[in-house]
């Protein structure tokens, strides 16, 4: 359970307490608004702040005098023209802010997406909680035999419980002696920023994480994907909710175009047009290597 | 004036309508809020949206859960810290969106700002309006005799009302040029992506433009700064004292050890403190170069 | 003809003293370095410095130590892979600066593009040059009927005359007036920094111009593209020339998956396989929108 | 010992075959190329790749056409002046690459600095290396008593010892059972990129790390500061070293004007101005907080 009685009363309280504004609101996304969404055994995403709707995204592109009164069938179809012509300043005007609770090696891969803003709660500074992420059992997988970078069955009986054991059991005592080190109790005491060493990375951290809408889509579009690792592809599913909510028009034209969409190379294009004038193009004819026909099939058969 | 009677009577009705909102408002910036601020002759600035305030930057610094229940304090001395110390991630949480409309020679300074998003009016796609900036009689200066980049006296006479006619003339002229060119009565009509060549880079454009609050005072800093062009600094004052009343603790801050600052280098800390010492230096004993002792002798006497 | 002698003549001296270097070395780069390729009429691009070659997208994405024995074969797989999959860290590895004399509009549109570092000729600074883009015949085109933001036919006659000649001689009077107000024989003499404003948007202006692979590759797919202005497009073609023969691989798997690359919404991947399958699809039962199916047919018929 | 004897081969042959250029050259920095300068017990840094030198950053900040040939007194004068107005651009204009080998924990702080191309080392993909970071006795430091995020005096006696034997058997322990659960011998064989997740922080990575002089000097400004962490700072202190070398009139400046220098409030501006007018100032008629005023008489005594 991520939240604690006090954080639940905190956010019940943030919640209870409307105020007037002049600036757009997004009426889904004040649905939100300060809940946690559990995302794995103690992570959470949630919306702290947010600016802008689907409106915001049409003025912009307009740069109109004032938010324009135009129908929202044609909001849509220009959102839909920007996605699919790849115009990406529009979408810029939107930006979201979130509170996420994610093990270490999950923020690893998160960092690496730079245009954002971050505040990170600091271990040199504080002291980190006693919370490690351990696999569901269908999450505790093998390496994959054909992706180097992927997983494959499920673990199984013994094997399954042996590596979950063990997680366990080196997350405790790792924090025992993480505890042992910082103590002043008859010692000098490690300094934190060198006692937070000997942790391992499934250890829970926290941040604060702020990016605008076009960012937030290049992540999703990553991190929400089948090749994404597990760990950070339900904290992308748990974002992708709230955005669905906040900009449902924006969000509609980029599950069309970018999740539903598939990207052709010019070899492709031309196998295409080729299996529709009737032949029968193989990888041998096709002028593709071995590997990008194989991945031509999956979509085309 | 920059405002047609249209255009006031949309600001007006947005105004008139407040909505709720579980987000963090800021009531200085409310009252802010889509209200056209006119700069130079035909130009403006106006606030379209913002995200946080003094709090979210508290917050962040802190990554505690929640809003956190300090005083002010507390919050003060906090942002104090961060502003004197250079921490940007936590102002970074503060967001800023502006309507501004500009001459296009002060939006080529202005774009070098990197870090923020941008919707500029496209004269690819429409046509632009005639308007252009003609100084006002005060700001008609001529070029500084000791600064390569500044301007001196204000012209005065015969010879300021020559350049002004000149400005006057040759914009209308240009302006007709444009319409001519763009017509199809009769002719075909240029492309409106050629014809814009032919306009002076005094004419108006406008942009929504977007960025946080570290990058917006980076840019007041150095354009709201004595030695930035007279066009470019009335819109950053104009922008400041939104600031002021959207981050009042921030706004001090950055006032008191940007604004107000003095950055000294090694060898002016130590004249400095020889100074203090009694001692009386000269450029010659001060390993300062004759340009830099002079900017030294500018702030200390 | 954009160089004078004197330019030349430095360009061969440039060019006349090779030194040692243990650095990664392009030599289909180095074939290029310093000429200036004319654009326009008065404009070149010019390739000043490189870093880094198709070895090094290799090695990045390897991250293994030293430079790798692979075989070229390798090496091109992995990079089309990394292409296909749209990894853009390890193009990013290569950088290239480039010195750029264009146009002031052609400047506006360029600068839109935030991930590279710039230094621009400072009119507040310096006297801008009495050089004005002209268009040559071909390129004098009338406003698109069809497309907003695009040029149709060619002018004719009388019209392309006329429109010629204003061009020219509102460039030669704005340009005397320039010189007239900033001049200080027997007045004060405007500011650089205000009689800047008054020159059209045709002057040529110059830049260093920095950016990294992957960056280059996005500004080279958006302004290499038929949609985008003819007056850019020119500039990226140009630079597209060094950049085949800087990083050959990359080239080929950039114009192989992104300029003859197609990307399909998920509602055509859905129209192609009921195609393949020899159902006849109409735009009705497409799900497409008319203007959607219509770009559609462009490609597929 | 960071490098193995094959590694050590590699870098000398890379260093054995100069070959020629047409670019910028820096002498100083070509006898740093490849090679590995040790930092901590098993890290180090190597520069794989630079681009401009000196007369790069002179020759942006002149937009001139070429390298120019002014004096170098000249060219340091203007370096200095660029550096004292905190002009960004023309130190943009240099551009260095690093190969790395670092902590964990060392990487997390790293990484926040955003600008900057980044490929590591994926242990997704590939097996880490089992060497962890255990500080030597020196750096084996007590929690600071005084500041929240800084370290003490350094641990003494039986307690050093304790503490490095654990963190020694705890990276031992966590390495064998990360080879435990990714063995497939006679078992499935834990994915890779699950079972990295119980590795501590002070395991090394490594990454190859692009940024330009700007970005960097600001990097090193933070991390070679008395405040960062020593275990980054000692990374930072290796690159300064090279910096030195490669740009040395930049690098002078920077620590004329950065390094060495110090930001002053309006306040201090004002306390010092008093000073050397005789007044005896104390906190309570300075205007600073308690806080503020501790670190001015750090300063100024």
């Amino acid at each position: 359970m991520p939240l604690s009685p006090e954080q639940q009363a905190e956010i019940d309280a943030q919640r209870a307490t409307p105020r007037q504004t002049l600036r757009a609101v997004s009426e889904g996304m004040e649905r939100h608004l300060y809940l946690a969404r559990p995302v794995l055994d103690h992570g959470f995403v949630r919306v702290i702040d947010y600016m802008g709707d689907d409106a915001a995204i049409v003025q912009a592109a307009r740069v109109s005098y004032g938010a324009g009164t135009k129908h929202v069938s044609n909001d849509e179809g220009l959102i839909r023209y920007l996605m699919r012509h790849w115009h990406s300043t529009p979408f810029e005007m939107c930006e979201i802010k979130l509170h996420v609770k994610l093990p270490v090696f999950v923020a690893r891969q998160w960092i690496r997406h730079r245009t954002a803003n971050v505040n990170e709660y600091s271990a040199r500074y504080s002291i980190l909680d006693r919370e490690f992420y351990l696999p569901a059992p269908d999450a505790l997988a093998a390496q994959s035999t054909v992706n180097n970078q992927g997983r494959g069955a499920v673990l199984q009986g013994e094997e399954a419980a042996r590596v979950l054991a063990m997680l366990k059991a080196d997350a405790a005592q790792m924090y025992d002696h993480y505890q042992d080190m910082l103590s002043d109790e008859g010692q000098q005491g490690l300094a934190r920023e060198l006692a937070r060493m000997n942790l391992p990375m499934n250890i829970y951290t926290q941040w604060y994480w702020k990016t605008d809408l076009h960012n937030l889509f290049h992540f999703l579009r990553l991190r929400a994907d089948a090749h994404a690792q597990y760990e950070i592809r339900v904290y992308a599913d748990a974002i992708a909710e709230a955005v669905a909510d906040w900009v449902p028009l924006a969000w509609k034209a980029f599950s069309d175009y970018r999740v539903g969409g598939v990207a052709l190379s010019a070899a492709a294009v031309d196998c295409l047009k080729r299996r529709l004038a009737g032949e029968a193009v193989t990888q041998a004819s096709s002028g593709m290597s071995a590997r990008e026909w194989r991945e031509f099939e999956e979509v085309w058969g």
